[in-house]
């Protein structure tokens, strides 16, 4: 199904330098459908504030919870608005090989840049059966590896890397395992980005990774480009921990989802099974804005204390 | 699910200006998927030879045979490799309420120019629900009503046209009742596409019509082009018509899928429940091409008389 | 894909002598989706008042407006609650020769006794194309083929029938062409049921037909039986003519639908794009009702007259 | 959408008693669509042989490899033909509360006796979220838990279980973390099924578990049923053994596919990104089973030592 179009050609050099991926949150109506104008500025918002690239439809933005249609025109239409200020890469990753095939081909012909791929969660697979997986795609176009074993229950080890490098649509592996690993990987010339906000400012100085796939750059999109960008801060790291603590106390995008409600950039709308953080950890948040600055924020209003009821729950 | 972005914002301004727009091929794989390279080839060649708007997955491009995942992708396909040098104009309408308003809003979301929309075929409704179905739809973008009663088992009626033209997203009829129906809507300013190649010569210079939604198109744009563009031409449009006359003796697209095979600029595959036209019909066509010149027609290999064996028809 | 289980074979038989079949209507949810409690107390007064089989989902039951899940979990239910009661003829067509194949192969998994297959309308498709979209399915089970050229825009002449019967699968016809088509047929042995109840006494008692696939059986279900059980009655069907008429005055199922609310044993939702009948003809409705007496009719609460705020049109 | 047919209201009670629970294989054509017939008399085995319940599409059925169409149709074809023999239990559990809910209606709604709930693996959530998630699909029907934090990388804590143990349609617990955990719930009264065949029979002897939802009774029901029928038997439990670690070397199913080809009741074909255990395993398989009998394991062939070049992967 591939197109030869130069439109649909993307490099995987322009892959491999980005240092500032951020995985994007996808906001909702009341009806629980997509909320587009809200998504767009987000967006906008990314892109003023130097993020290189997006992750669309990523556990943070929620892909697991869109129906495969609402995924592909996520992809689609952030191509066709931003793709010339922004890489976009799609999640177009799954547990099941024929589904990432799909979705992976269908990504790529609506535009995006390059892909995210997962190895298969919940199901799981031999090693074999990994490398045949990552195989069935890599033909299609750049691709970035996930690794988060806290989330798939199953590690991908560095041996199933090796097997896939030679492709070269591989860009690089986003790696959650800590900055051993990453270390392992960039003194063989892998590229890395770091899938923990909390370890990225070391990863990419003192580790050798290329940069970050970052949760919290949605809400401080320029301190992270920062932190990533000119080089050794710890500073600015220390002052950024406590956001990336309260950030990840629940499943990411929890925290995130509360945040970005708080700061009046996204109505209060979750997709079960998602629900935002209690009162008293808004109320944290509120005095965690107020402690960075709230000017490095995403936004213009006041940061919130919502209250429950202003939350709405959708799951239908 | 609306965006405000301005790279998704269209004009109908600009849509009741198209002259010529090709309801475009989709060509298949031997699997049975889409084969993009060669589509997008198709592309290029409507681009060059000057036609302003495309129908993607029209009843010409089987949109009937897609799952509207297949539909929205290529769709957001078109826009992204095509988007700046021709208007895309997705055939998201169904005969259900619920899958048009879907579609189209997915459609719009991936950056489509216009939709095209269909009454509810087969299913049918009362002329008040014909009403509400398009208002359900037309608040989306700029839309184009398609009317061919001999597909849908009922006509639109002029009636049902006036109540939805007061809507500033109305761009007007792609009408295939006759040259009389079409007077009738020119009179009153109604923008009208002649929905029939073997009358659009007239219904454009004689009653009024803004061009054609043409299937001939896609075998000899250039020649389209000069019926639309440059004034009335009688001696080409009788020099046209015994191609038009074979492309439509049997149910489009069945005569245009064996033409662009026979040109070899599509892989011979059908998806059924099409069929070529049989081996007494492609002779008949190589006659047609040779008399109307090959140099007019889309590709660059002889055309051929395909044999039976060497079609493809994929059901699964 | 095919079950060999015992539970999951039917015979052509069984199917060739059903007399009074019911097209049953699918009734919704105020949110739009099925209200399996009142379809179980639809399928029971068929049941009771003598109907020996259903059609889910045809164009009486919005097939169209359902998703392919939809449909086939409401066959699915329909042979898991009643299957041993009643015949259960599942609409798996479609005009997409993938869809009906994929539709029937999962409709007679989950039970279905008999497929019902329309020619593929609004596309449609040559003489050649309509014999092997129906040989495509005809292999799964017992098959009814339907023809309704007013819906679809291309009649299904006898040598397509003819081409087909030798399919030992082949139960019969569903036509709605009219008696002297049903007397064509029916002179070669081949069984028909009338499409058309206002034709149906007349098909059935003079021109050879088996019996009827009714609309109006899901409201007057034991008038029905005796119509088409107990031999020529003509005043019977005189007395039903006036309900005919005003079933049929606007595409079906509008009549119906708006019927059943008025009786009480349906909420009164409609998916778009139908509406119900106007005010004037469900005062009509009333007059008609006690013309035949209530009793007759389905239900037990007395025929209203619902005003329009009561209905709800849902489209999402 | 609930039905208030009887033929669709099961007991809790009776799922509650279940004391050997099949998780199905399902098994593939070729072509990569399910295998009907194969599937028939693999679920005569397990009726036969003494299994009270099937797991249908759970991740040994591979049911995230399944679409949802597929998936339902499955459970709906296993209740039309065996519904009277065994309890059906379809895994209707998603990441996604709205897919749960969609899947679980649909389930129910075809007639399965109770549904197979996961917590949201991959995306995961707060407890909170946890909690809600299972509120929001426990009123359909009758209910198990299924908890696997190696597979979901988050476990279900018993704080959850015992605030969703007050809803009458929760029916137990398919618990993996271990005979401690178990011992905490049956305490409580909560019904228990180990997840683990090699702990299976300390859990139920113990422990207090009720059964088993097991993966090697798909090849030795009848020793299966004897372990959890018939009293304490360390002795079987030690012969088995083997098997069971044979079984889990790999990610379930892998062991489970290879080792039902090899006993040739199902053809060779797995769906990526599963492939087969490799040669040398493949000999050991035949030890075990030489070793245990052949008598006690399904079908009727030899088993074999299938090469490389046998299995077919499928991915599209």
């Amino acid at each position: 199904m591939r197109s030869l179009e130069p439109k649909n050609r993307t490099s995987v050099v322009d892959i491999k330098s980005l240092r500032l991926i951020t995985a994007i949150k996808t906001p909702y109506l009341p009806n629980g459908r997509f909320d587009l104008e809200a998504y767009d500025s987000l967006m906008h918002l990314q892109i003023v504030n130097g993020a290189e690239g997006v992750i669309v439809g990523g556990t943070t933005g929620e892909g697991h919870l869109m129906s495969w249609d609402e995924h592909i025109m996520l992809i689609g239409h952030t191509v066709n608005c931003f793709g010339t200020s922004i890489k976009v890469i799609g999640n177009t990753g799954s547990n099941s090989t024929r589904e990432a095939k799909h979705a992976t081909e269908q990504g790529f012909a609506v535009g995006m840049h390059a892909a995210l791929h997962i190895n298969p969660y919940y199901g799981k697979t031999s090693l074999k059966g990994l490398v045949s997986h990552f195989q069935s795609v890599l033909s299609m176009g750049p691709t970035i590896i996930y690794n988060v074993p806290s989330r798939t229950g199953q590690d991908i080890p560095p041996s199933v890397i090796d097997a896939i490098s030679e492709n070269s649509n591989m860009a690089g592996v986003k790696e959650c395992v800590g900055n051993e690993r990453i270390q392992e990987y960039t003194n063989k010339g892998i590229v890395i980005w770091s899938g923990n906000d909390d370890e990225c400012h070391d990863s990419r100085w003192m580790y050798g990774a290329t940069g970050v796939v970052s949760v919290t750059s949605n809400l401080v999109p320029g301190l992270m480009c920062e932190l990533m960008f000119q080089g050794m801060n710890p500073l600015l790291n220390s002052k950024l921990m406590p956001l990336f603590k309260w950030l990840f106390q629940e499943p990411n995008p929890i925290g995130l989802n509360t945040a970005l409600a708080q700061l009046g950039v996204i109505r209060p709308v979750f997709r079960l099974p998602y629900q935002p953080l209690p009162f008293a950890k808004r109320v944290e948040f509120v005095k965690i804005v107020e402690s960075i600055g709230r000017e490095y924020f995403v936004g213009e209003k006041d940061v919130q204390v919502l209250h429950d009821e202003e939350f709405l729950l959708v799951d239908g």
